[in-house]
């Protein structure tokens, strides 16, 4: 296998960031292409609900990974073991992604024949959720042993979200995690937000949160 | 009890943080009090750690907390009925406390009689590790689900702390988690690293990081 590329992204030079975020969709929006923004705290199984998620959808969509990640291609060489298409981008100490860095992302990986692009995100529940990168949705993992109390804590990734996947649910036992509170207080953050109890590791719940995935991606590519 | 006093603390103006902090570092070896930053990721445990610290050292040292949340006042008002003097301070969204930010902080809760202040930071791995909050030591809390692979993902945070707690070693058979590659990658970051495996749900652990906190603080107040 080659190894990984990995790319250096640059800060970014637009003042609008939002602006900025529309164009990207856009453009995805041409090439009919979905981009997923999946954000989480660090060690919430991003990368472990990745792979399944391409075991599950690899031979009915065509599939990217773009790994953001402040050092290390582990993750990338990870995922492109998986069998797809994967590229890292090192971020040099930046904390979250915005709309430009994610399209000097894009263009290295190439959109155009791909249904789907993954970009996992830096593992941080504040900082990325204050950038729209252009991602069609935004998705993020919320692990168990994090407790059931993160929606009053950090709001704003809650707000921003589309879908919300309750990992590692195989350790309900050993933890206080209240399933029907995270759901109250991340509905009052925002009340339409999509919830997925999943165990990446067992592959429980994968199959719900996969069939919402291919759903969006066909929507938004027809 | 008395609601639990909120500070909206305000960006900061000072151009050099690392001057501003050493300042503060000035002012606390002045008055006699330890300041310890202590960092995690959102979900690891610090608030439990805290109360167990607290619950063990309150008789010993003079003890006072600022909780850094974006919202919410949850954990000071927990921290404030353990009791010991605690304040809130909100960031309005910012990621991370610098120096003039911890500065405001320590003039609400007043340091004059307080022998150890613990400022909770942020839930967040990547940007409070930039800072210099004008602490005399800074600690981290890795949490067992996290996962031990975070000191090649999130360098930074591993350099900068004098101590990490390794928390939810209860948990320890439920997950693949490799205690002698935590402290190995962990210490290729930072040789110096003090290393206390705890649970702080349980206690165990505990007496160990609470003496060698203990004696932190009598060297520095001395």
């Amino acid at each position: 296998m080659d190894p990984v590329r990995i790319i250096e992204i640059k800060e970014s030079i637009f003042a609008d960031n939002d602006a900025e975020a529309d164009r990207v969709r856009g453009e995805l929006k041409r090439d009919k292409t979905f981009l997923l923004n999946l954000m989480s705290s660090p060690g919430s199984g991003k990368t472990t609900m990745l792979l399944r998620t391409i075991e599950t959808l690899k031979d009915r969509l065509r599939m990217g990974v773009m790994e953001a990640d402040i050092d290390s291609a582990v993750d990338a060489e990870t995922v492109a073991a998986a069998g797809v298409r994967s590229i890292q981008l090192h971020t040099g100490g930046m904390c979250h992604l915005d709309a430009g860095m994610t399209e000097q992302g894009l263009r290295e990986i190439g959109t155009e024949d791909l249904d789907l692009v993954v970009l996992e995100n830096v593992g941080n529940l504040v900082c990325p959720a204050e950038f729209d990168t252009g991602a069609v949705k935004n998705a993020m993992i919320l692990s168990v042993p994090e407790g059931h109390d993160k929606p009053l804590k950090y709001p704003l990734i809650f707000t921003v979200c589309d879908v919300l996947l309750i990992n590692k649910i195989d350790v309900l036992p050993y933890f206080d995690f209240d399933m029907e509170k995270v759901a109250e207080y991340a509905h009052m953050r925002n009340p339409k937000l999509q919830i997925f109890p999943i165990c990446a590791k067992t592959g429980e719940g994968m199959d719900a949160w996969c069939d919402w995935l291919e759903q969006q991606v066909k929507d938004w590519n027809r």
